[in-house]
C-alpha cells in the first residue's frame, strides 16, 4: 500500500495510446529489410529476446503519447499523428542505443544492452538503420509528413550535439551549470519538445499552438531529465533497473553532481577533491560522493529546479487553447513523469 | 610517360560538377549548429585538418558528380540536382566514417580517420549528424527533394544492411560468392545507382529512364568495388593511401579472395588453410597469401568481372534517351572510375 502511495498510478493515456501506436510500430520495424537490423531494432524496442522471442520489456512510451496527445488536443482525433508517434519513438531509441554504445552502459530495462547482445557494429547500425526508418515513415506520411519532417531532423542534430557535449563534458577539468543544462537540454529536452508539439505540427495546428506545445514539452523535458539525475545519485536500483547511484559511480557530470561541485560548500569542495582522482573507486567512496551530493545541496537544487520546470511547464500548457479532454491527459503525463520515484 | 598512359586523365566532368557543387556543399555543412560536429564534417568532407585548417584531401566526388549528370542527361541543367549530389556525397562520408569506426581502420586518404584524431563517440556521432543533414537538404529542396527522399533513404537501409553483411562475413567460417556479391552490391552499388539517378529522379524524369540509369548505376558500382577489391589485394600503396595487400592484411573477404578460397585449385585450398589461423601474420605470410590469391586465378575473375558489369552498365546507359553531352560524360566517369590503376 506504501509502495502505490509513492509511486503514482500511471495515466490511462499511456496504455490507449501504447495500444494505438504499437501495433503500427511493429509494422514499421518489419520495413527493415535486414534481418538482422530487423531483430536488433525489435530487441531495442523491447519486443523480443536476442534470438528473437517475444517479450515484453518496452519503455514507458512517453514520447509517443505525447505526440499523440498533441494531434487530439488540436483536432481531437490521433489518426494522422500515429506515424509521427511511431518516428520520434524509434528516433529515442536510436540514441539511447548509439549512448549506450559511447557510454559502454551494459543494461538497460534490465536486459543486456543491444552493443554487448550483438556486438558494437552491429548495434551502430541497428541505431542508424532506426533513424533512418523515422524518416522514411514520415516521407511516407504525405503532407503531414512533410510538415513533421524539418522538426524531427533538426531535434536529431540537437540530440546529436548534446550527446557530444556530454562526452566532451566528461573529459573536461571543470564544468559550468550553465553547460551541463545545456547538455540536458540537447539531450532530452529537445526530443520531448518535439515529442509534445510534433503530432499538432503535423495536423496543421497554428503556428503559437505549435510552438507553445513545443514550450511546454522542452520544460517537461528539462523536469524528466533533473528527476531522472536525482535517481542517478538515490534512485533504487530495482525501480531505475541501474546499480544504484549509477551517475556517481561513472563520474557523470548531471545536474546534482554539477550543483555540489560549484556549490562553494565544505562539501561540494570535498567531493571535487574527490573527483580529481577520477570517478570513485570503491562501494564506500561512491556512497561518501553521495553523502557529499546531498550535503552539499546539490540534490535538493535538482529537485526544486525540477518542480520548477514542471510549474513553468503547465503554465505553458494552460495558456493555450485545447481541447479539454487530451489537454488533461497531457498534464497527467507531465505530473507522472515527472512525480514518479520521488 | 608510362604513368599517364596507364592512369587515364580525370574526366572534365569531375572538376566541373565539383566547383558547382563544392561550395554548395560547404554552405550545407555549416547547418549543423554544434561546432565539433561541424568541425568533424568538415574535416571528413577533406576540407580542413584536425584543428579546423582549410585543406583540400576529398575523394574524387564520384557520386555528386553522377547526381548531376543525371539530371543533365535528362533535362539539360544541373541546378535542380545540386542539393541531391551534397546529399549523396554526405552518406557516401556518413558511411566511411562509421565503417571506419566499426573496421578501426587508421587512415582514410592519406590522414587519420576521424575517429582516431576526435575520439569514437564524436565519429559516431558526426556520421549520423552528416546523414541527418544529408536528409534535411532535401526536406528543404521543396518538390525535387521529395522525389528524391525516399530513394536516398532506402539506399541507406541498404548500405548499413551490406556492412551489417560485411562485419557477420568476417566472423563466418566459409563463405560464398553470392554472399560476397550481395554484400558489396549493397556496401557500394546501392548508392551508385542511387547516385546515377537521383537527379534525373529529382527533376521528374520518366520511370523507365529513372530505373535505367540507376541499373547502369549498379552495374558501375559494382564494377567499380571489384577493381578496388583488386587494388586491396595488389594495389600501389602510394596510389590507394593504404597498407600494400590491405584487404589480404586485414583478413577480409572480398571478391577476388572469395574466388580464390572458392575456386578448388591447389592454391586456393593452401589460401583457405591459412585463414582458417586467422589473417596473415607477418609480411612474408602477406606475400604468400597474396600470391595465392593471384596463382587460384581469383584476381583475374574479379578484373574480367568488372569489365562485364562494366560492358553491361555501358548497355543500360546506351539503351536510354538521353541527352547526347552528359551521357558522353557519364561513359567517361564510368570507364574512368573503373579502369584507375590498372
Amino acid at each position: 500500500m506504501t509502495q502505490q502511495a509513492v509511486r503514482p498510478t500511471a495515466p490511462a493515456a499511456l496504455e490507449r495510446i501504447r495500444a494505438l501506436v504499437e501495433p503500427a510500430a511493429q509494422r514499421a520495424v518489419d520495413w527493415l529489410d535486414d534481418p538482422q537490423m530487423r531483430l536488433i531494432s525489435r530487441y531495442q524496442m523491447g519486443w523480443c529476446d536476442a534470438q528473437g522471442e517475444p517479450t515484453h520489456s518496452g519503455g514507458k512510451a512517453i514520447r509517443p503519447t505525447l505526440a499523440v496527445l498533441s494531434a487530439e488536443a488540436v483536432i481531437g482525433r490521433p489518426d494522422e499523428a500515429i506515424p509521427m508517434a511511431i518516428a520520434v519513438e524509434l528516433v529515442h531509441n536510436f540514441s539511447l542505443l548509439h549512448d549506450d554504445v559511447m557510454d559502454r552502459d551494459l543494461e538497460r530495462r534490465h536486459r543486456p544492452t543491444a552493443w554487448v547482445a550483438f556486438g558494437e557494429g552491429q548495434a551502430i547500425l541497428a541505431g542508424t538503420a532506426m533513424l533512418t526508418l523515422a524518416v522514411r515513415l514520415l516521407t511516407a506520411s504525405g503532407l503531414s509528413g512533410r510538415r513533421a519532417q524539418g522538426c524531427l531532423l533538426d531535434t536529431v542534430q540537437v540530440l546529436i550535439g548534446g550527446q557530444s557535449q556530454d562526452l566532451l563534458l566528461e573529459q573536461a577539468e571543470s564544468v559550468t551549470m550553465a553547460q551541463v543544462l545545456s547538455m540536458e537540454a540537447g539531450k532530452t529536452a529537445a526530443l520531448l519538445a518535439c515529442s509534445a508539439s510534433i503530432g499538432a505540427l503535423a495536423v496543421g495546428a497554428p503556428e503559437p499552438t505549435v510552438a507553445g506545445l513545443a514550450q511546454f514539452g522542452y520544460e517537461l523535458g528539462l523536469a524528466f531529465q533533473l528527476v531522472d539525475d536525482v535517481l542517478g545519485v538515490v534512485g533504487d536500483p530495482a525501480q531505475t533497473g541501474k546499480s544504484s547511484s549509477s551517475d556517481v559511480r561513472a563520474g557523470k557530470r548531471s545536474a546534482p553532481i554539477a550543483a555540489a561541485l560549484t556549490s562553494n560548500t565544505p562539501a561540494g569542495d570535498r567531493l571535487a577533491e574527490m573527483f580529481t582522482a577520477g570517478p570513485p573507486a570503491t562501494d564506500a567512496d561512491v556512497e561518501l560522493a553521495t553523502q557529499l551530493i546531498i550535503d552539499s545541496g546539490g540534490l535538493d537544487w535538482a529537485k526544486n529546479e525540477a518542480d520548477l520546470r514542471l510549474d513553468t511547464a503547465m503554465q505553458q500548457l494552460r495558456a493555450l487553447d485545447l481541447i479539454d479532454e487530451p489537454a488533461a491527459e497531457l498534464e497527467a503525463i507531465a505530473n507522472y513523469i515527472v512525480n514518479r520515484d520521488r
